[in-house]
C-alpha cells in the first residue's frame, strides 16, 4: 500500500476547470500543497489545467504512473480503471460515488471484475481518499479553506465514514496534533480496514492506529490482524452502531451489520483494541498515546495548587481503578524541609495558592525521583500570581527526562491557554480537566498491561 | 446578600501600593472595571492610591459605604471589622486567610463574636469573594491578566473551592458564556452554601445555578431550600470527595467530611439537584440550561450530512435513555417530494454529502412543524463544499422561534469554528461531538421533568 502514500507521480483522471467539480478540488489541492511528485491532470478537453500540462487520455501519460486518482462519473468511470488498467497504473484511489452505497451492486461487480483482471490495488470506490502529512499526498476532495490538513506527527486514521474521517482532520489540524496517514476506504471493493491495519502495523512513520468502524468484512483475519498489530501499536477503536438505534442507523448508511455492541467489545479487547466510547475519547487517548512514556505501573501522584482540584482528580484515580501513589519516607522528609508548614505532604500534594515556579520545580523533581510514584498529573492553574511563565520551562526539562508519564491539567482563559499551546508543542499532554486527563492515563497504563 | 452584588460603595480595607499586595489587586481591578459605584481605598500610609483619595482609618469613610472588603493580614483583620461594626458598615467580604483553616479555630470564634455583636452579614474568611458580571463589582484578589472576567448572563456560580471557583470563572470567559454571579464563600462563618442558594433561587439575573462542593454544613436545610428553588431554576452541582481518594483529600482541603457519595447522589437527587459527573458536565449542562427551551418530551430527532456521526448520535441518543423520533407520515411525504432519492426520510435524517443549505432549511422546518418530534439535535459538518455560510443564518431563524430545544454540533478547524461562534453569540448552544450534545440534550429533559 505504499504507493497510496509515496507515490512520486499521480495522474488526476477527471480532471476539471470548474471548481465546483470534485476533480478540480483534487488537482487544486495537490498543486497548492507541499507534494513533491510530479501530477498529471487527464482530462479529454484541456490543454493545460491551473498553468500545468493536461493529458486527454490515459494512454497519452507518461510510462510508469504511480498512482491514479479516478474522479470521473460513475458509468465512465469503469473505462477510465480499464485504461489504467492497460497503461500499468497499479494503484488507485476511486473517489467516483454510485456504486454498492446506492444500491448499484451490479456496476460494482463489474468494477470488481476489471480490477481482478488488471491485479490493480484500488482504494474505495465511494472515498473521501488518502493523506498523508509527510509527504503531503492529498486525495482529499474537499477544499483547503474548509478542512484544515494536520501538520506531520504519528497518528494515522483509518475511517469507514467520509464525514467523520474528514471532521477528524480538520479537528485534529486545529488542535494541532500530528497526522501520519489517513485512509477512508469506502465501499472497500478489495482494500478493507484489516489491509489498512496490517499496513500501517509496519509502516514507521504510524506510533497509534485509529480506526472508526461501522462493521467489519471479514471478522476473523481482522482479529488476527489487530492481535499482532496491537502487541506493537496501540489501536483505539470508535465502533458507531453500539446500540439498537445507533446499528439500524448504520445500515442504511454502510449496509452494515453493525451487530451486537457487547461482542464487539468482547472481540476489540480480545483483539488489543482499544476502546474509545466517544470521539473525543478517541482524541484524548490518540494523542497520549503518541506521546507517552511507558509507566512501570498504575500509581498516581497529583501536585496541584488548587485545592479542589486535587479532590477532583484523587476522585477520578479511584473511578478509574488506578491507584493513588504514596511518597517514600525520604522523599517527605525532604519535601517537607523544603516546603511551608501550610503544605501537607500527602497525595494530592496540594502546594497551596502561594505556590511559587520553584517549589513546584522541586515537587517534581522529588516526584521523578521517588520510586513508589509510577505517573505524574500535575495541575496548574494560572490565575494565581506567583506562577511565573518559566514554569512552562520546568515542566519541559522535566518531561524530556522521560522518566515517567507527566500529564498536565489547567483550566482557564488567554493566558492558561498561552501556556499550554507552548508546552503542548513540546510533545507534553496538555488537559482542561482532571477527569479527562486520569482517563487518558488510565488507557496509558491498560496499553502497556496489556503488552506484558 | 444584593449587597454584596449591587452595593453603590466599597471600601477597601488593606489597599496598598505594592502590586504583589492582595489588596493592591482588589482595588484596580475595581479602579479598571466599569463598576459604577464609588470606591474608597483604606490604608494609614496613604492619601492617594492609584490616584484616588485614600482614607486613614475606617471611622475617617464617609457614611453609608454599603461594602467593605478586608485585606489586611489576619492579626490585623478583627479590628478592622470591630472598625466596620462600629462604623454601620454592615456586610464583608474578608479575604483574609489564617483562620480555621490553618488550624486557627479560636481567631476563627473570636471573629464570630465580633460579627454577632455588630449583625454584620459576612463572607469569608478565606474566600476569594465575588463578582457580579453586570455590576461589574468584583473582589477577586486576582488579576485580569491572569483570569478573564466573564461577559454578563444568567449563569451563577456558588464554590467551595477558591482554586475551582477562579479557573472555572477564567474557563466560561473565553468560551464566551455569559455570568450572572460568582461566589466563592470561603470558611462559611456565616454565610454559606446554602444561603447562596437561596439569595440565588430569588434573583431575577440568575437562570441557572453551578455548585461546587466539598461537604455541607446544614444538611437538611441544604435540601430544603435546594427542592424549593430547583422548582423554579436549575442547580447543577459537581462534589468534589465522591470516592475514597477524594474525601481523604477533601478532609485535607476544607476539612470536609465528605461522605459516602452514593449518599449525596440521592440526597441531591431529593433535592432537585442535577448531577454533573464532571467539571467538564457542569459546563456543559450550565451552558444549554440557560439557553434552552421547554421539549415536551424525550423524542429526539437527528439531522445530518454525515452518516457516521448520525449513527454516533443515534448511539447516543439510546445511551442516555432518550427516545429517538419517528416522522408523521405528512412530514416523510413532503420531504420525499423535495428531497432527491438518495436521502432516506428516516431518523437520523442523513442529507448525504452534497446538502446544501436549501436542504437543511426544508429539514429543519420540516422538523419544527413535525408533532412527533420533541427536540431537533442538528449536525452540521462544514468541510462539505456546498454548505453554505448563510446556513448560520437559518439555523439562527429555526432557533428564534423557540418551538423545540435545538442543538448543533460540528467539529473542525478555523472555518467550522467561525460558523459555530456566530451560532453561539446567538445563543444557541454548539458542541463538538455528538455525544455530549445528547448528554446534555438529556440534563434538559430531567430538569423539565422533574418540574412536572
Amino acid at each position: 500500500m505504499k504507493a497510496f502514500f509515496k507515490a512520486k507521480s499521480i495522474a488526476v483522471i477527471g480532471a476539471s476547470r470548474n471548481p465546483n467539480k470534485v476533480g478540480h478540488v483534487i488537482l487544486k489541492n495537490l498543486l497548492e500543497s507541499d507534494y513533491q511528485g510530479k501530477v498529471y491532470p487527464v482530462n479529454p478537453n484541456a490543454s493545460y489545467l491551473l498553468n500545468v500540462k493536461c493529458y486527454h487520455a490515459v494512454a497519452a501519460l507518461p510510462h510508469k504512473v504511480e498512482l491514479a486518482v479516478i474522479a470521473v462519473p460513475a458509468e465512465q468511470s469503469l473505462q477510465a480503471v480499464e485504461d489504467c488498467g492497460k497503461h500499468h497504473i497499479k494503484n488507485i484511489v476511486m473517489v467516483t460515488a454510485g456504486f454498492a452505497e446506492v444500491g448499484n451492486h451490479e456496476l460494482e461487480q463489474r468494477l470488481l471484475k476489471i480490477v481482478q483482471k488488471y491485479k490493480i490495488n484500488l482504494i474505495g470506490p465511494n472515498v473521501l481518499g488518502v493523506y498523508d502529512a509527510h509527504s503531503s499526498l492529498d486525495t482529499l476532495f474537499l477544499p483547503r479553506l474548509r478542512l484544515n490538513r494536520p501538520k506531520p506527527g504519528s497518528i494515522s486514521f483509518v475511517c469507514q465514514s467520509g464525514a467523520v474521517g474528514s471532521a477528524t482532520l480538520d479537528l485534529i489540524a486545529k488542535q494541532g496534533y500530528g497526522c501520519a496517514k489517513f485512509i477512508s476506504y469506502g465501499n472497500a471493493l478489495t482494500i478493507n480496514e484489516t489491509d489498512c491495519i496490517e499496513y500501517l502495523g509496519q509502516d514507521p512513520e504510524t506510533k497509534v492506529i485509529c480506526l472508526y468502524i461501522e462493521g467489519i468484512k471479514q471478522g476473523k483475519r481482522f482479529m488476527e490482524v489487530c492481535k499482532k498489530v496491537s502487541k506493537k501499536k496501540p489501536i483505539v477503536a470508535v465502533k458507531g452502531g453500539m446500540t439498537q438505534a445507533g446499528s439500524q442507523a448504520a445500515l442504511s448508511h454502510t449496509a452494515s451489520l453493525a451487530g451486537s455492541g457487547e461482542i464487539y467489545k468482547a472481540a476489540f479487547k480480545q483483539s488489543g483494541i482499544l476502546w474509545a466510547e466517544s470521539l473525543e475519547d478517541w482524541f484524548d487517548y490518540a494523542r497520549v498515546l503518541e506521546k507517552s512514556i511507558k509507566p512501570k505501573g498504575e500509581k498516581v501522584m497529583i501536585i496541584t495548587n488548587g485545592g479542589g482540584y486535587g479532590i477532583l482528580a484523587a476522585d477520578a484515580v479511584e473511578k478509574n481503578k488506578l491507584k493513588m501513589a504514596s511518597f517514600q519516607p525520604r522523599t517527605r522528609t525532604a519535601l517537607q524541609k523544603k516546603f511551608p508548614r501550610l503544605v501537607n505532604i500527602h497525595n494530592p500534594l496540594d502546594l497551596v495558592g502561594d505556590a511559587d515556579t520553584q517549589r513546584y520545580a522541586d515537587a517534581l523533581e522529588a516526584c521523578l525521583e521517588d520510586k513508589n510514584i509510577d505517573m505524574i498529573l500535575l495541575i496548574v492553574l494560572y490565575q494565581t500570581p506567583l506562577i511565573t511563565s518559566d514554569i512552562v520551562d520546568v515542566i519541559k526539562e522535566a518531561y524530556d527526562q522521560k522518566k515517567k508519564p507527566l500529564f498536565i491539567v489547567s483550566t482557564g482563559g488567554d493566558f492558561t491557554e498561552l501556556h499550554k499551546r507552548s508546552l503542548e508543542e513540546h510533545g507534553i499532554p496538555c488537559f482542561t480537566f482532571p477527569e479527562r486527563a486520569v482517563q487518558a492515563m488510565k488507557v496509558v497504563v491498560d496499553f502497556y498491561n496489556k503488552e506484558q
